[in-house]
């Protein structure tokens, strides 16, 4: 909790570690199954007409769902980031070393290539949407749309996951986690897509083979993660360490 | 838990005080930044069509979602108010200070208004969206039911979160908090807005410069939230200060 | 929890239970306002159009999130009921006395009345919808439907939170009950209207003056309450009293 | 938790395994009616029209409530399996004997059974809609999206109840299991139907007497949840029995 740290290579190849990949893996995957495959469920139902309220709705509501059960099934065996900007963020608070952020990053991100593979396969082919920005949106639009959403995702693994003093939110803290994301792609999905995730935007555009756009869910998810991150290790969490007089 | 109490200014700038403020200040922030832009990202989808039931669905589950996870983030570090009826029913039944109180509510306008920037920003200049009275609900129609609405969500605060009785029921109180103003937007949506939250409409009114109206949703909130304060802090809580003997 | 008590004329009116009865009141009244308040909205909104599935999300969802808060505000002063069969429910497994269960029912039927009024006054005067058999439903099959879905809401109330052997579950617990009448309210809401509660169909016969098809809705959820009663008390609750040998 | 084991035959007709039977029978039954209503309620409302967003949005939300409300009620009871690839996920893992395993799916066979029977009544007759793959899809692609998604439930059976060190995460497990399902549906519903369970498929089949696709619900969940069980068992609880020194 003290700041960024590099990390040994032997703790980052302990088997507690490579069990902390495998389930990185895994929710990563799980997750980005079941939030791709409900846009590819929408444009099949609709023969692919532009989105609509209800669309929107299920898209927003799986992506809550499924993120709420994929950082439940991780949380014991690796914290259940499920997310390089979550993993960032924690890495600048100090919650996590470098060097496993960085396995950490591989498993997220092979997890959603191989879980665009397999829509790609159960759906007979059919295209893989990417996170791109809507019409009309300009490129610093949608970065800062990202930072704000992300922003308020990893301030609330901080404040109900990573924080010492959660004491019971720590319970609802999966539940929390999925639901602010589904919030905010109910308001950021028809503007930049609502991403908050740069494994969940990979994914899709390694398989499709389409990258514009997505340098958009890099840059804006880690800056609005890692501010996250040095705000609420900093100002919130920095009484454990030094406890001033005068505070309750 | 025994009455109204003004406070002391040095109580108010205790380091403490001070991280409250910054904490109801993001989570206002987030939590306004998603409600109001789902009703913008509702126009961008739709052209701006009427309000209709699945428009309505999207729009109460992201304030049920996103109030959900305000409070929680918030819950230990400010109490998680995120709205200046929920600190003036806190206020009325003995639960905050008034000079303390005075601090939420700035914190908590400033967060809303710097979240409608923010959405005037990302969404390349759109409109934001005022409450205002439906088409054909007059003005007392509207502050009644805003009363009513809140009355609902301050009782449940306490019952849930304030209530020193309240137990096991604390770790689902920022859930319960969230889904009552997801359930009375159902309700009340298309008849007054369905605010329950001056900050919330507050904003959106100082971005747009759009201010008719916008006295229904103090006056309907803070009549809603002080009853319940004074209701819940006198039948529900008074039994703590003055047990009777068959009472059980 | 051992077999149905008529209970005791001092117990019935101490301190303890006249609180009870006004938290079952407002519990109910905030119940029956968004729930009969979200099917007023869809008529607003689609100007009276017949019931399409974006507004039965809509109905099921405000009455799922309600009921669950109704529950939880209501949960440690009266037990959090809000309905007639679970009260009926209730007294036949030795839950709750006959005599408090009749108080019980008078709250929450004059909290449903009274929510009602209210929205016959907030909404300027609109017609508030009844419970009704749709067409081709007739009153055997939508009085079974009631009894079924019932059975199936105060089953979950002794398994969440009547059970002694409940543990970790009473947590959760209202949000079980509010879940499960979201859900059956997404399969009955076009045949039988999904009441599973006499209080919530009572309040709106009353104040629209039209009691045609209202013994439906007391006939199905006694039925269907009482049976969950008799069985969950009788088979999973048994054992307390009596454990046998080769018990786990 | 260490292998498969058989059972003995006066281990599976104690009192308390009989109560399990009857609590999956229950389960089983409840989450049938309200899932399977809904996709009957869906063709009522819509005079039997191509599922749309707003179909599947109530569809899935039903399934995740009510399978959340069958997997907590049954919980202290049963452990709450309502599936035959749970129960096979679960013994495959030595979670529970296979002799126990059988009379758990009979129960839930006979449960979804029942269900399918009554909906049959209280809808006046209408048709029992089965699962089946969609337009477009083979065979080969609805096993693997079954296999796929019955996986992720099971793994999350595993992760949130069924492994020792699942901590806190026990409290929110079977909203977790309801979640993933309601996941899942928004995304494999428009392909394979979104099964995950052969007491859910097999039902209706028996009912309307159409088993054509159903064995696709059948060797999908058995395989996906197998999998997880072995997976889950092998790798992530093998270290309760054999700690390694470096393990964390």
């Amino acid at each position: 909790m003290g700041g960024i740290a590099f990390g040994r290579f032997d703790d980052s190849f302990s088997l507690g570690s490579l069990k902390a990949y495998l389930a990185e893996f895994i929710s990563t995957l799980l997750f980005v199954f079941a939030g791709v495959g409900s846009a590819i469920a929408y444009g099949k139902l609709t023969s692919d007409a532009a989105l609509d309220p209800s669309g929107l709705v299920a898209i927003a509501i799986c992506h809550a769902f499924a993120l709420f059960v994929a950082v439940a099934v991780g949380a014991n065996i690796s914290g259940g980031h499920v997310n390089p900007a979550v993993t960032f963020g924690l890495a600048l608070g100090g919650q996590i070393t470098i060097l496993t952020g960085i396995f950490y990053w591989i498993a997220q991100l092979v997890g959603a290539i191989v879980a665009c593979l397999l829509l790609k396969v159960v759906t007979g082919g059919l295209a893989v949407p990417v996170h791109s920005l809507a019409a009309g949106v300009g490129a610093i639009e949608g970065v800062v749309m990202e930072i704000i959403i992300t922003f308020a995702l990893v301030y609330c693994v901080y404040a109900t996951a990573a924080d010492p003093k959660k004491g019971s939110l720590g319970i609802v803290a999966p539940i929390a986690i999925g639901f602010i994301v589904g919030a905010n792609i109910l308001a950021a999905g028809p503007f930049s897509g609502g991403s908050m995730n740069p494994a969940r935007s990979f994914g899709p555009a390694v398989v499709s083979g389409d990258f514009h756009d997505n340098w958009i869910y890099w840059v804006g998810p880690l800056i609005g993660g890692g501010l996250a991150g040095l705000i609420y290790g900093n100002v919130f969490m920095h009484s454990d360490h030094a406890p001033l007089v005068n505070e309750f």
